[in-house]
Order: structure tokens, then sequence, then C-alpha cells
């Protein structure tokens, strides 16, 4: 049987990781994400890729990118969580399941912080274990890559 | 060191799982989610206790009596998430972490059932991965307990 | 043939009926109500049972007990019916019709009492005929029994 | 002792029953509903008359013709219901009691099907019955007439 | 010079004037006032025409007959006020000035009657001074014709 | 008997009519207007007496005094008009009627010009026909103490 | 094989076409446009039936009956465009596809213009080309038609 | 003259007052407050009970059991007065006045803890004083006793 | 020790008292309660003193001379209470507390007299009492020196 | 005579169209439709370019490249057009007129898509047509270029 | 040719300046603001003169006094910024510019104080900088002063 | 000591200044405003940099290579103001202080206008002076790093 994909894809501002407003984010960089979800991705024995970018266009181009290749996304859109209809419309025409991540809890910030414009076409959200929410999702997909195949 | 407790509480409805729309909610039931977290916990090593009730004031007491007992817990208040403030003034008053959990992916759902009046005092919310929403947040709250050890 | 069971459940402050502002509601007390429905429902043959209570989750507990069991519920939610979101889904999750009747011409009174958060999930509403609201919902359940049998 | 009138206004698309939207609105025809309707009315021993029209300043007219001849109205004033302060306006000048009788359960559908302009100053609604809306609207006047005769 | 000719119209359910909820409006009949009014014109040197309909489309086919013909239009539209844009597209579609008149104080009343869609487009508005304030019009718009000629 | 006093409280900015953005107001001068209501006072065998202030307190200290002595009130508040409830109070607080007068037509203004929170306790409203429109409030005045008189 | 037949419904106001606010709506009359429609549907191949009425209710009737009737109904609703739904229901009612046109563009006017409640029953909507609106939708009917056929 | 007896009824997680978020609620036990009451209701001569519950449907029982009873109720819904329509109806259903207390200044935190739907059925209101609050309110109520008696 | 000052300030209309809506506001005079504070002041053991205006700037003043002088304030803004944040940004930029009070239960009023700008920034509120409010806020405040001292 | 230029601009996700929700918008491509548009063009006798972009920055710089060169802009901005002021200010920054089009009927789907932040600065709206929308809008813009020339 | 005037307007609750929430708005008073302005004049060869109120009605007839006289306003209406129709309307009714100045950020504090009713009336905004807001707006208007001379 | 940065960051559409809407920008380019900042940068001894894009995401990426080298950041965010939290978090999450500037009076055009989401992360607001308000800015940052230094 082949190995799974599982992609990462992280929005706006996350390169910043870990010097970008610690008391919200936590100390970790993005690479240091990166490092334990290849970590854990190595143990559940599947592929991973990461992808970083602070432009609507180009995280639009990398899920279309997805489509025929991956076996499921992982999506931390910041901001454009809130707002970004068009990468909304990306994730219902792609056919890999995208899950929706956030580091911190987004439900308990700012009042625009709380709508999500792309969650009703993500499988599911995790939302407020810092970096442990992308592990998470990984797990999650994992699970679901097995129980389909 | 002392094993660690999570204590999993269900809210309304959730006892008619298997059964009532299983569309929406799938066809396992509470005893099967209680015994796929029960296997879990054994795998991590900690203890772990289930409730279920219909009323808001069970539900309350129970937090409040996980308040010197248990190192997290796991709740999916069913439709209480959407208005029950005194559960949320429970879940503040108490000293354990919360992590809120929903089966389906209640953003994809009616417009009520995006709005979380709970969310802002929990440490995280897992959403959409049928009974898995529990696992993870079971991983997430041993992680936790794990780091704080 | 079996004689169908029609199940008649009135919520909060019901039972204060006829001493409870009587121009609102009227001076006839809650066993009036059920004597007259248990009056009609000998001449329709078909079983009644009723049942009152002020607790939300006492309220859902008769709900689920009616699945299996009764052919069509009369629900009068009183207050629950305006914010009760778990009323609403044990309504969706049991099998039997159920009817939402109101003493009072709920659209007549304050703003808030306009909004019934279980109305879509019942099959119809009568409201505002006083105690004939109850009678007319037991007609419309037994027509409906002897329409499906 | 006189025989009373109960006068029937069916508002705009309603002559199209039968044909029009039949996952919604049913197969009976117009016609079917005023033959049970008068079925009914001789068994209860009341006169009946109806009346269909889809324009709003005809269905004002009737309603003041009922004023000083008829003894109740049952109004299903249709998509009007949502919208013409103007027949509510005829309703609150006229005398007799006026029912408001819906064939879907309008709760269940648009939102905007949930706001009734007119309910205020109807004695009470009855929805989601399909024609036997109308019949129970029926007996509800008919049992009124009795009490006040 | 010419006289001037001024056009009264009376919306839905003013025909029933004197005898539709006395304690709002009054105890004058619509001919009482048209009585009051024609008077009044005599006095000031301009014809009158006074016309009422409870139907839209004929309050629309009025006001565009009024277009060459008249110099200015009392309008009393009735529940239409609060929201027919259709009339207020014929008002503005006309040349004679038009002035909204009310019998009773809207503001004072429910919300909705607060809300006059036809106002922006009339050339000012008189409300709450019963009959007279058909009268304060019509002063009104003999002394605009007058400043005008 | 008696002569009637009819007293005018011209609100904020009125004292600037004439300078005042011409093409919203007009040319006219709040003395002209005074000068005018003087004269139809005399004709109509009235007292009059005039007041302007830009003061939100000396308007209401103005209302207060008016209670015993005056038999009406004409009031254009001015901005004050859409926020003052201080100024809807005092009109509530005493007993001469008020009626609320608008140069211009509010209505056709910016969205907050079409509130007043004064209307629900002034007997009437007269706006859009510049000076006129408190030519009207006076006969409307005069008119009704003639009546009671 | 059959000619098709194409009905235009035009709604209230623009009987007036070309005297009413030529700025907005342009100098030409509704006979121009009816001529245009003529001469283009003669080209295509297709019967054409120009109608318009000012009243809700004849709007509906005419609707009503392209029912068994035309291949396709081109509607301008007017103003009736904001808020009838009684319209709405009539559309969802029949069976050809209706074509919502505007002249104007409605969405660069008043707010009230930018809601249409009878869109999301309609095939498509055009708006903003003046007569030109008309013309491309006569076009896109005739090639559904012959697609169709 | 028989002594009053005054209920005190504290609603969800006041029993964890002292441990709950002391920085909002301060560091006083249910029992210091309840003590405090006893020591007040003993020097004005008045009897005095108290009773804590987390059960919405236990609150309006105990409400129901003050009816022919308690001279006066105090109290603390906490969570419930901001969504419990079911307890405003009890309290409007019972006799004795209802003095609704709050420890904290709910105007000066989250926006929905601004909102309470049962303060228009109270008599009065006391927030932001601590215990203190409930102290004034039995004033109040001993007061009103004696103006009654 | 030296003796405390408490200043007390009434808002608009309120000179009226007695006279204004006696329905709503009760037939006590200012000076009343003025003459029941007094007493209850000296009991206290307090200095007093009490101020009224109409003018919301006046009050202000009031409010700025009360920073280093007294040592605390009862204000009953009236009708600013609704509005006012210049008087909110006084109360937040004094020293001593400002407790809120209204006569009547504002809560059970017109809609926008539920809205208290001034609320969070004041330390508690009173309302619905009639004068009894004043005293209740007389004590708290007395309690509160006494505590500090 | 110059030939004219028409700029066909085709915003995110239309990349994708053929294998994106087939149901919503159709089995044809985009190539599809640039083909059918180019053979348009050539009968019309008009140049065409066409072009693709997921980022809302290269949409406008190439709506930028439009001003001096083309003589009218077929734009779909897909999920833009419900919030990219940006994109607004772009065409309303540029000489050619815009044509805004969509394939589905945006109004018959989520309530989001109803709302075009674009349309008040396009000349007109063509929706619902699937790639017919297209082909509309190409004729609209060159008609209006014959009229110009 | 004449040296120019520059007016300055503090609204209320700036006399306490230095003393006032000084986290908010820093430790400067108002004579420190007024001495820098002073000095800055001198600098740019402008007259200057400060007033400072608590009332709206003095604040509107300050701006009055400058309109044959000022040649540009600087104006902190501070609470006034976000409700006074009355200020706004003198400004707009006035001929020297307006500029807006805030000491703080408002847009970083409570929502409410994000709207600014007088802002579409002021030539333009400045907030955010302390008491150089004032420094830069004084530059603004001299500058201004310089091109039109 | 060192010579500070400031970065000058203009947003969407900002290339077409001069061309662009002159009635509402004015008819400078951006070569003449970044000349201008560039004379007064001289004058104030500071060093100055200038960028322009269309792209929300460049300009993120700019906000981001400003962090550790720029001195402080004047940004007109364009329409993104309006939208775009992504850039909200980008000057949040960078070290030099953000100033926003507007040429145009925002608050005096489209409601959309009025709302700023950057503004709450901003240090300060400069609208409404045309390319004045780039140099009052530049001016405003200037002062902060000598006060800094």
């Amino acid at each position: 049987m082949d190995r799974r994909l599982i992609s990462v894809i992280h929005g706006p501002n996350l390169n910043l990781l870990g010097e970008r407003e610690p008391d919200v984010y936590g100390s970790e960089t993005l690479d240091d994400i990166d490092g334990a979800l290849g970590g854990l991705a190595r143990e559940l024995g599947v592929d991973l890729e990461c992808f970083q970018s602070n432009s609507e266009g180009e995280i639009i181009d990398r899920l279309h990118s997805c489509s025929g290749r991956a076996d499921g996304v992982i999506l931390n859109a910041g901001a454009y969580t809130h707002y970004s209809i068009a990468i909304r419309d990306a994730i219902a025409a792609i056919r890999p399941p995208v899950v929706e991540v956030h580091l911190s809890n987004v439900h308990a910030r700012e009042d625009f912080r709380r709508v999500s414009v792309i969650a009703p076409v993500c499988v599911g959200q995790i939302s407020g274990f810092g970096s442990t929410s992308y592990l998470l999702a990984l797990e999650a997909l994992a699970r679901a890559c097995k129980e389909r195949s």
C-alpha cells in the first residue's frame, strides 16, 4: 500500500511565530512546529509537507495543488479564517479533507475571531492547544486515512 | 507519582446516540465511545470516569465535583453549548482545564449551533471528528498533564 | 388493532395554571385541562398520559421515554419554547410526531415570545385558543394516527 | 337561534394548490379543502363560505365584508402573512374573530416565513397540519360560537 | 388664472373610519373628513377630489392619473406607508407635490409604524392631529400653489 | 374668556438660520419666522412667546416653565430631536400639548435624522414645509384650544 | 416543431417609462422596449407577449396564466422585487423559467433596492443595461429553449 | 401581628463562593452571606430562609413554594438572570415581591451579563455591592413590609 | 476622625417630582427625598449635600467638584443615564465611588431605558424602590466608608 | 475604425471549473468558456483577451492594465465579489465599463453570496445563466461599444 | 496680510487632564497643551485662542462665534464626539474648517468610542498622538491657511 | 547617534493616484507625495523608504521586513483598511509603531469606509488632509523618535 501524504498549510503572519505576541501565540517557532509534526508523521507512517505564505492567492494555489496529490490537509488560515471566502471556496473545490487548526483559543479573543468562514467546509476544527493543535489534527487525519484504506 | 484522573461529561440527548439522527451523529452508541475512551486511557496511563445527564443543573454539579479531584475535563455540552451561561460560569469557577468537544462539525449546521457560550472559558475546542473528537481531547489533556508533571 | 397512546407534556409554571396571571392564561387549572383531554381521548378511542415538570432535564427525559412507546406527543414547553435548544434536539431525536401548543396567543405578547426554537422540529403549532389548543392538538394527532393505520 | 356563518379566505397562490410545489403543500386541491370544510361545517351545524384571491386589496375588501355578517373568519393569508400590514389592520378593524391557518409548518422553512405580521391581531394560529389546519380552525371557531351563544 | 386642483387619496381600511378602533382613529367617518376638506377648499378657492381604495395597485393608478392634472396630492397611505415601495416610486414618478398625512401619531404606536418608506419622496409629513392633519395639509398645499403662481 | 398663550421653542443652531446651509434650511432668518408666527397669532387671537437656545438644559428649563402657563408648545428641537431623552421626559412631564416641527423633510436626509425620540410624547409632527411648518403647528394648536374651550 | 412563447411582464410604474425620473430610467418608453423585444423575437423565431400592471395581484394572476402556456418569462417586477413574497411564491409555483430584469443598476441605488426577494426562485438576473437588459434576457431564454428542444 | 418571612434564593455556582474567581466575587462564602443576612433579619424582626440550587427547575419550584408563604423574595439568579424566561415567568406568577440582587457590577463585565430577562418582573434591582447587595435587598423588603402592614 | 461627606446629584426633570407622571414616579417631591436622606445621614453620622440640574454640563461640573471633597456620590442621572458618555467619563475621572440610583424599575419600561451608559463606571446600581433607592444607596456608601476607615 | 478590445477576468477558483462542485458550477471548463467567448467575439468583430488569477492583487493589477487599453471588462470576481473593496476601488478607478458576471444564481445560495461589494461600481450584473452569463455580457459590451462609436 | 486666527475648543472632562485616568490620557495638563500650542502658533505666525467647556450648549455657542472670526478650528469634542449631533450641525453651519483631534487612540478603546458623529463634517481627524495630536492639527490648519492666501 | 528610518507603505490602487477619481483623491501623483515626504525627511534628519503594492500578501511581507529595521511605519492601507485582519495581525506582530493615514476623510464617504480593522493596533490615525496626511504622520513619528532617543 502507498504511503499517505498530509499537506500542512500555515497562513499569514505564522512565519513570525516565536517573536509575534508571545503571550498569545507562545515561544515556539514555525520550524519547531514543523519539526514536531515531522516526528509524529514518521511515527504514524505518513508523509508530510509544510508550506507557509502570507498571500491569500498563494494559499489558494497551494490548496488546489493538493487536490489529486494529498490525502489530507491541515490548514491554519490565520487571519484569513475570518473573511477569506476565496479560501473557503478553494477548500470546497478540492478532494482531500481539510482540518482547520488554531494555536490560540480563538473564541476567547476579539469577537471577530469567533467567526470562521472556512469552518463549514472543513471536516473539523481544533483550536486552543498551541502547537498540539497541529499534532492532534495530524492524528485525526492519519486515523481517517487508516479507516478509509 | 499519582495517576491522573480525566472526567468525561456528556450533555443532553447524547444518551440517545446511535438511534438519534444517525446521518448527523453516526451509529456509535455512547457506550461505544466510553469504551474507546477507556482503552485509550489505559494506553495513556490515566484514570477515566464518564457521566451523562440531560439536566443543566446536574452537569453543573458534576463540574463542581471535578474541582479538587480531576486533572482535566472533557465536556460535550450538547445543546447547552449554545446558551448555558450557567455551565460557562461553572467551567470558569473550577480548577481543572476543560476541553470542549463536539461529534459533528457544528459550524456546518444551523446558525445557532455556531455560537458556543462556553468556548471562551474552555482551554480548547475539538469538533467534527465523530467519536474521534473525544479521543483527541483525551490525548490533549494527557499531554498537558505530562507537561505539568 | 392496538389502541394508540398520546403523551401530553406540560412545561414550566403550568402547574400554577388558574392562579397565575389569569388575564393571560385564564382560570382553568391544569387538572381541568387534563380532564377535558381525557374526555376527548375516550371519545376518540386513544390512550392518554399527562405529565408536568418545571425542569428542562425532566422534560427531555420524558420526551426520550416517549420514543418507542407513544404515537404522538402534545408539548406545551412554556417558556422553554423560546430558548431550549436541548428540548428541540430531544424532539428531533425521538420518533413520535410532536405538536407544539400554547394557551395564549404568543404572537400578541412580548417580542421574545414570538420566537419558538422548537417549532422547526415539531409537526405543527396551535396557539391562542386556551385549553382548546390542547384539544385541537389531540384531534390532529388522532386523525394522523388513523391515516397511518 | 340563528345558524352561524364562518367565512374562509384563501390568499395568494392557493388557487394553484395540488400543482404548486407538492412536496411542500401536498397534492390536495383547493376544492378538496373547501369540500372537506363543507362536510365538517354541516356536521357542526354552521354555514360556510369560501373565497380565494391573489390580490391584497380584494382580501382586505373581503375581510371588511365579513364585519357585520360572519361569526368567524379562517384566513390563510399565504405570503401576505409575512408583510401585509394592510391586511393586519383590516383584521384589527373588523368584529369577528380571525384564525390564522397555514398548510405547511412555516417555522421549518425560510427565515422570512417565521414572521407573521397578522398573528398579533388574530385570536390564534394553526400551522403544519396540511388541510387539517383548516378543519381544526373550523372546530375552534364552532366551539367559540357555541360558548358565546 | 385657473383654479388649482388638489387630489386627496385615502389608503387601505380608511373606509371603515368611525367604526374601526375608535380609540385610535376617532369617531369621524371618511365622509366627515371629505366634507370638512371640501369646506376648507371652497374657503381657499381650490378644487378638490377625493378617492379611497384598499388596493395598492389602484392607489398607484390614481397617483399616476394626478400627474398632469392635479397641483398637489394629499396622501394617507395607511398601512402601505410602511412597506409599499411601489407607491413610493409612483410618488417619485409624478409631478405634483405629495403631502403625507396620518390621523394618529404613528410615532407613539407599534415600532413598525414609525417607518415610512414614502416619506423621503413626499414634500412633508403631518401626523397626529386626527382629521385636522388633512386640513393642515390642504392649507400647506394651497399656500405653496399661491407662492408658485 | 382668557386669551391663550402658545410658546415657541427653537433648538440648537436655529439662531444661524438664513446663513446655515441655505440649500437645506432656506434663506429666512429666525426673526422672519418669529415675525410670521406673530402675525398669524394676532389673526388667530392667541398670545405668543418665542425662545431659542443651543443648550439642552435650557430647553428643558423652558419646557418646565411652560407647564402651568402655556396652552400649547411648538418645539423644533433641532438635532436634540434625535437623541435627547431628557427633552422627551420634559415633554412627558408637562401639561400643555407639544407639537414637533421641522423645517426640512427630515425623512429625506441622513438616516439618523429619521429617528425622533421625542415624537412618541408629542401630540403630532409637522415636517418639510420650511417656515410654514411652524405656521401649521400654530393653527393646529389654536384649533385644539378652541375645541377645548 | 412548435414555436416557443416568451411572456414579458412589466411591473409597477413601468407604464410611466420615458417621463419618470429620466436620469435613472432613460427616455425610452415601454412601447419602445416592447417594440425592440418584438424585433429580436422575430429574429430569434420565438413568439412574444407583453403585459404591464401596477397591481401585485394581477402580476400573480399573469404569472399563473403562463404556467402551461409560455416557455419562459421575462419579469421586471419593479418595486415589488424588494418585498413581494407573494410574487416570489407565484414564480416558484409555475413551470416556465423566469428571468429577473432591471433597467437600472439596482445595486448602485438605495440600500433597500439591493434586496430581491424573488431572485432565489428566478433562473438568473440581468440588471443595469437599460432596455438592453430585456433583450439579453430574451436571448438567454431563446438559447435555453433551443438547448431543451 | 405576624412576623414576616423573607425567602433568599441563590442560583447556580453561588455554592462555590469564596473559591470561585475571587477577583470578581470576593472571598466571602455563601455561609458568610447567609449568616450576615440572618443577623440583619433578627435586627429587623423578620424571619429568613435561605436556599441554593444549580438547577433552573428547582429554583422555579422554590419560587412557587414562596407564593402563599413568604412576604418577599431576594433572588440572585446568577447566570440564569440572562436567559431563563422560565424563572421570569415563575416570578411573574407568584404573589410576593422579588428583589433581584447581584454581587458584582454586572454592567461592568461581559456584554451578555448586561441583559436581565427577569428584571422587568422584579420590583427592583441591586447590584455591585458584594454581599451588601443582599443586605440592602433585605432592608428594602423589610421597609416595604412595614409600609404594607 | 473626620465626618464623611456624601454628595447627592439629581439629574434632569427630577425637579418636577411629585407632579410629573405620578403613576411612574410617585407623589413624593424632591424635597421630600432630600429630607429623608438628611434624616438617615444624621442617623449614620455622615454629612450630606444635595444638588439638582437639568443641564448635562452642570452635572459634569458638579461631579468634578466632588473629586477631592466628597467620600461618595449618589447619582440619579435621569434620562442622561441612557446616552451621556460625557457624564460617564466624568464619573470615571473622579475619585469618590459613585452609586447609580433610579426611582422606577427602568428595566420594566421602554427598551431604551434598559441601557445605562454610566453603569460600567459606577460601583453599583439600585433601581425600582422609589425614594428608598436613594436611602439604600446612602447606606451602602456609609458602610463602605466605615470599612475603609 | 479601430477594433474594440474586451478584456475577460476570471477570479479565484475558476481555474478548477469542470471539476469543482459540478452540481453548482456545471461541467464546462474555463477553456470551454474562453473558447465560446472567442467564437462570439469573432462574430461580433471585437478582440478578446482572457485572464485568470486566484490573487486579489493580480486581479487589481490586471484591472489597472485595462485602463487605457480595453473598451470593456467582463469580470467574474468569484468569492472576492463579496468582500474585496480593493477590487471595487480598482473598478471605480479605471475608465472602461466593467460588467459583473456569475455562473450560478448567487441569490439562491448562502446569504453571504447575496452581497456584492463591487456591484455599485459596475455598469450591470448578469448571473445564473452558466457560461451564457459571459456571452450575454460580451453582447452587452459590444452593443455599448457600437452605440458609442 | 492679516495674521490668521486658529481657535482651539476642548470638550468635556478635558479640564481634568493630568489627574484623570493618566494611563489613558497621560500626565500633561490642559495648560501644558495650550502652552505647547501657543509656542507652535508663534513659530507658525498665527494667532491662537483656547477654550474649554463641559457644556454641549457652550461648545455650540463657541463654534458659532468662530464663524466670521477664526480661520480654522481645532476641536477635541471629548465624549460629545460620539453622540452630539447638535455639535455636528454647528460644525456644518459655520465657515472655518474644523479639525477633529483626540489624545488617545479612540479606535483601540470601547466600541462606542469608535463612532464619531462629527467626523463627516470635519475636514480631517487626528487621533492617538497625545498632545501631539493638537500640534499636528495646528500645522495642518496653518498649511491650509498658507495655501489659501 | 544613528539616523532613524521611516518606512512608507502605500496600499492598493494608490499607484493610480492623480488619474483615479480626482474629485476624491486630488491630482497629485504618488511620486509627488513620495517627493514631498523625501523633502520633509531630509529636513527632519530621518531616512525614508517608500513602497507600493496592490497585494495584501506583499504588504504583509513588507511590514514584516520593517520589524528589526525601521523606526516607524506610515501605512495607507487603502481599501484593505476596512477588512484585512491579516494586515492588522502583521502590524500587531512587528515592533516599530505604525501610523494609519488616509488622503480623504474616510468618515465622510460610504459607511463601510468608516470601519478600520487596523486602527486598534496602530498608534494613531490621520485622515482627510490629502498628501498632508502623510507629512503630518512623518512629523509625528520623527517627534516620537526624538523623544525616545
